[in-house]
């Protein structure tokens, strides 16, 4: 049973790729070019089951397409969905403009009364 | 153990929070003003105790800040860390721009293939 239409992003699934420093460390080195599994698996210190794990997550969430290249399984990073993550929180930009603003304008205000009266 | 610094934002705590949608939605809930959790709840159909869960993962995250105000909870929502979600997803803005422009020319190029030469 499928719960989604094949063409809307699912955030469900886009943010929990996300949710893991190895997954986000994937898409990095992916953003370059494309990389065989074993070139992606190299840095890490974990099984290659591990990151074959982690590379299905971000499979599930449309962020890879893997091509078969006779043994070799090269995987190329489609960034659109990432758009729809950043769609989202756009919403919420004015929110943490305005805390950060009041934030640094708190901190300006402390540092005044820190400096010795110069009159 | 504490391995991440407690100012340094917390991309993982932050993307799993985002990646439910009843969390995205209390978010939403909040956004205007703050609510009580019976308020938060209202419009779920879960019960109080799973609406409890979630909002303890958004305060892992830093996404609220609950005041207590005699038996009421009030849940103040915190933006700032999507600030640092937003953050780490910019860096890919340039990816996606590039793939969705890339599909624009190739639907505009099909529709042209596909009108009657007008010549």
């Amino acid at each position: 049973m499928v719960e989604q239409p094949p063409d809307e992003p699912n955030l469900d699934v886009i943010f929990k790729a996300l949710a893991h420093p190895t997954r986000r460390e994937l898409i990095e080195q992916m953003a370059a070019e494309p990389k065989s599994v074993s070139e992606l698996a190299d840095p890490h210190d974990v099984s290659l089951a591990a990151i074959s794990k982690h590379l299905h997550v971000l499979e599930d969430a449309g962020l890879i397409e893997v091509e078969e290249d006779g043994r070799i399984r090269r995987c190329y990073l489609d960034a659109t969905p990432l758009s729809a993550a950043f769609g989202w929180l756009t919403r919420y930009r004015v929110l943490w403009d305005d805390r950060l603003d009041a934030l640094a304008n708190h901190l300006e205000n402390q540092d005044n009364d820190d400096r010795p009266d110069s009159s």
